[in-house]
């Protein structure tokens, strides 16, 4: 089954304690369908401007990710260019231009509409809201946020939680969200408020899954060299959609594998600059981190005789 | 095996979001201890004021805890007085009184002398090393220290790691003692230094494990009422090292229940003020929530047909 995806594709210029790069593609939708093309076939919707290096796409076209959604509009691109410090934990950004992307209203081509995984990348809530108008009867609704739209559109944020299955957030987000420190509590406010699964994203420190009768965690993979964590949540995002979608199951064991498969395709994402990691990986790369995941958390009880 | 453990034992006061509770039970000794005493006979060296209230230390005895190591000297207990903010993630020192701690010169009993089991909880590493001298022929010695020692007694520490078999810290000392900020890069600088093993304990994210062949980590258990935090890392220790203690046996699979363990009192730890919750809870308590550890993280690899 495809996944639909409704983002940011940007370019972005990164400055990390290991090197630089300028002008790489980037963005939220970037990422994401980079990261689910591995699982699934994805369908990418966004806008670019006129400056674009357009073919530079075919790096995703060749992932077999339809970018027939990704509208060229008169004017700049979306740019973000960003740095981070020796300890790797935090993007201080140096720019923002939204460019086109400020006027950005996503159109569904009519072939995508009935596509069944669909999700709604970090873009205005009232965008998502208006994307889930013109998708028929989705399997399965995701979305992210961020801390902007969670205080300039919280009213539109809630309405559209209403028809969402899983949000995804990072932990910063969940509490601003529902003003709850304890993360347990804040994803509980959440599923109050209509997804059945929350995903709560710690990024070095690991996720969360909350589903309505247990809670998962996975850590994230404890890597020697992390190159740059830019699009390390949508990577993760991307794993865990694709592989749900690849599966067509959404029950708790495929939920949790989902879970590790997001975390492993984050791994890989922060290996090197924008998307290159994720697109020279294969298969076999993936299953192998996935048993890497596996030993990392593996413990038995005792042996019964000492119970 | 019993576990001789040499630390602090004072008197704390504690203000948390939800109550505040004057001169209770504190200390990293008296923490360990308690843990430690739900898996084995536990020996305890410190020191306390003449006016510690000594009949208090009677609920460690209950507990089969041997105090006839702590020291009454003349002068004020040890005493910390701390304040947690609402995220509870990081105390607020509002005052340290060392008293007779300062001049503490741990005097290891006779009859203590061949404990198999030694952990040398946060104190001077110059004392942990005096300890060494003392104990004869131990078959685990594991230790703790802290940002004031890594920063003022750096080569006595050094010096101590080669006589150490489990380095136990949090990952901001990890950090601090390796100048290195990724942790696997810093454990792997920590064991080339004597410790076969380490531990970096990153608190509500949970512990990393590293031994010569694997990484292991355990999450925090996600609890929805944090009471006070005081102490978890002390409670940690004492279940890691209480559970090999209890064992006997110091191999892959015991190491990773140990974390396990560890987590798990450190999370009962943080459900009451001081060591109360340590004290109530029964063998039962521990075996569920190590379930619920197991629960946690659990998750299946695809089956062979989807590989």
């Amino acid at each position: 089954m495809s996944v639909l995806v409704v983002g940011s594709v940007a370019l972005d210029s990164v400055e990390t304690p290991f090197g630089k790069a300028d002008d790489t593609l980037g963005g939220s939708g970037t990422f994401f369908a980079a990261s689910a093309s591995d699982f699934t076939s994805v369908r990418l919707v966004g806008v670019v401007g006129s400056d674009y290096p357009f073919d530079r796409l075919q790096a995703l076209t060749k992932r077999g990710i339809d970018i027939s959604g990704v509208e060229r509009a008169d004017g700049e691109s979306f740019r973000w260019r960003g740095r981070y410090r020796h300890d790797l934990n935090s993007a201080e950004t140096l720019e923002t231009r939204l460019g086109v992307f400020s006027h950005f209203r996503p159109k569904i081509p009519a072939q995508f509409r009935q596509t069944p995984y669909v999700f709604l990348a970090n873009i205005d809530p009232r965008l998502q809201l208006d994307v889930l108008q013109q998708v028929e009867k989705p399997k399965l609704v995701a979305c992210d946020t961020m801390n902007f739209w969670i205080e300039s559109r919280r009213s539109d944020l809630l309405q559209l939680l209403k028809h969402v299955d899983i949000l995804l957030l990072n932990d910063a987000e969940a509490r601003q969200l529902t003003e709850k420190s304890n993360l347990v509590k804040a994803a509980r406010w959440i599923m109050e408020r209509g997804p059945r699964h929350v995903v709560i994203k710690k990024g070095e420190h690991g996720a969360f899954m909350f589903t309505p009768d247990a809670i998962f965690f996975a850590p994230a993979y404890p890597l020697e060299d992390v190159f740059d964590p830019t699009g390390a949540g949508d990577s993760f995002a991307g794993g865990f959609i694709g592989y749900l979608s690849q599966k067509g199951t959404i029950d708790e064991a495929h939920l949790r594998r989902a879970v590790v498969y997001g975390s492993t395709m984050g791994s890989f994402a922060v290996e090197k600059f924008s998307i290159d990691r994720l697109l020279e990986i294969e298969r076999r790369d993936i299953a192998k981190r996935l048993d890497a995941f596996g030993r990392l958390v593996a413990f038995e009880s005792d042996p019964p005789e000492n119970a």
